[in-house]
């Protein structure tokens, strides 16, 4: 694990930048997945600039979790249609939605084309990486489906999903698990923010066990963790 | 994980025998650690026989446990000596020894070298692998030393080692860990005998402990596990 | 370039059949494109025996030329039918086979399933290697048709491939050519008898030069050769 | 190959900055190898600023060629020290310097440590690269010394060099050659400016010669060239 700490938001989003736009520029299938959320927010505001209109047809990108029905609430797709794909120029085929009823198809997809070359991603105050949650983690099953229990400590973070609507609820939450990102040739984990400075260091003390499921990806072979200051201030 | 069950013992050794001459074989330096111990036996002696007298300069062997003195007792090193060393043309350059006392330098050799291309590992009736013992194992160190402890169940183990000399225990033992394991391009776990059978199931149900070490080896990315039949019995 | 010199068309072939192995025997999708003709006989052989009867879905198979229509005589895929997918517990839809009329297809599948991992080639006395053939070899084409020619001075070879047919000499050949072979991950280049001693000497002396069209080979970043005594009895 | 054209010096340096810097923020040893002169200046001026005061232990550079004495005049690991070595926190143990009386060592290296990750380039009028000149070019040397001849096309490229003082024209000149490029694992060419525009077509167009030296690298597995619109108006 290499661990880099930048002086600023802006900072952390611009080397994360470079990874991903570092990765995409070869001459060669790369298949990305990536999270939504506030933290890469800036990153993408900063890839759309470089990448202009230019079209890189050899990128494929993976949602690596997902959900069924969720009312009008947006589902992780939607974030990232907003915040990336709907602002590049890229065809259709070339992303993959990871729902609930397609798991063994996205597996194929990913095995048949080489697994994944790159993998952002954030991570939760109480640990969670994708959607593998505290608990409710199985880390050897490569893509899983799970459901929201009220019994969980991460319930309400889900109902915060669906704007405090329990009735919109998924029935169905699906995401990828460990053994699919420790075949990511590169895992890349951004983290910001004063918010979070505890859970980085829990992440970086913590033994490899599912009440802080991040804690087991520090198995990964080529891990680079991106901080922002104010997220690296404990340790 | 891929999981592969071939008829005999001497057929398991044979494709672990392929996958070893497959990796060195080729245009570049290999980094190979490999195992000592009964399982390996007839797989090195087909390398033995198959490498003949030729010269692989590219190739270069790293113990992956030792310890301190033994007294008379040969430690991992010399059976690997007996074994294969001193039947293949080899410069003794090539062939790096984990000690307690070498570990940063085994270390900045095996990064500044590329890390492992190869693996080849046993395991133990009670899941330990390479020095990795029950309940002793730390997952994210990648090369660490331990001792043994009267109230470790794996203590009549290292008593076996010494031939049952407790004043020859080795004050310090090293090993490398899941971390390095995790880096290295393939790993392959070779078991055989129905002896093996009861710790084989136990592998393929264990969630990831350190009850259980081999069980975090389920989540490397290459990972192939050869099995003969009695090994694979109760499957 | 690794050049591996063994004493005898068997010993030549065991090292061929190991590296093939041992690439097939990963926890990956991996893309294999391999000969046909007398020199890779004794190699399918070995395989079709130690693979016996297990099923490797991970593994897809290529042939590297292929030509139009040509009567009763045998392509290409007719031969390695013959020698080795008929043999092996193997899907149709893991075998792709290279025609003048699917090139893009095969292109595409190529490049998002990763390129090859593997390929195993012979090589002509007159240095041609897949369907490159002297004087029309283009080496920046990744695959490429061409005709025979009266011309040229491998008209012949064309001519005993269709049995003296002169009638039924293929409209169209098609090639992979050497940026395709470049991207393969480990390049295998196997020759053996007296017969090709003089071509061996050529390739290891040759500029690299469409005349003698495998010398462009030895530019590739992980290329091993394998001589039986006889092939290499001129070096 | 992949082809980026983008609109400026600016982009096409930005874009080569983030392939540089995504490839040096991963958990391995990295070895990068890159160009002096003026093209990739606004690229190192971008790193510099980027990397910040932060080391990078993980990552060995190389210059890939080097000369003898040349009298007051900059050699190539003057320029690479004041364009970038200088004003980044790097260990001298962590810079290679190629020689013409260290090839050996540089090669044992660059073998031992897994060969180059990144090489960036740039590309000459005449069709050169490092230090590969039209005529003098020997495409199967890893590295290899050349000496200025006044009959050669470039001699007065080697006299501009050495600010016109023929004294000084270094006796042996040394160069990484194609087959070391070959083995990157991923080759970045740069080119900007009208005046290369002839030299961007006649790379395009031109066969695997060594009249026009970069065309071989069209053959290289991953190979990104990144041109500024003035350079690419002729294509």
């Amino acid at each position: 694990m290499k661990v880099i700490i930048k002086d600023s938001f802006e900072e952390m989003s611009k080397t994360a930048t470079e990874i991903f736009l570092g990765t995409l520029q070869q001459d060669k299938r790369v298949n990305i997945s990536t999270t939504a959320g506030a933290t890469p927010e800036l990153m993408y505001k900063m890839i759309i600039d470089q990448l202009d209109d230019s079209k890189y047809d050899n990128v494929h990108y993976y949602t690596f979790d997902g959900s069924s029905e969720m009312g009008d609430n947006k589902r992780t797709i939607d974030h990232l249609n907003d915040a990336l794909f709907d602002h590049i120029n890229i065809d259709e085929s070339n992303i993959h939605e990871l729902r609930p009823d397609n798991i063994d198809e996205i597996q194929e997809i990913l095995t048949n084309s080489g697994d994944l070359d790159l993998m952002v991603i954030g991570m939760g105050e109480d640990g969670h990486f994708c959607g593998n949650m505290p608990y409710a983690t199985d880390f050897l099953k490569p893509i899983y489906t799970f459901s929201a229990d009220k019994s969980m400590p991460w319930y309400d973070t889900i109902l915060w999903m669906v704007n405090n609507e329990e009735e919109n609820i998924p029935k169905k939450m699906v995401t990828m698990g460990a053994p699919t990102l420790m075949k990511a040739k590169h895992l890349v984990l951004i983290v910001n923010g004063e918010k979070k400075a505890e859970a980085v260091k829990k992440f970086m003390n913590s033994e490899v066990t599912i009440e802080f499921p991040a804690s087991v990806l520090k198995l990964h072979p080529n891990f680079t963790v991106i901080l922002d200051k104010d997220a690296a201030n404990l340790l």
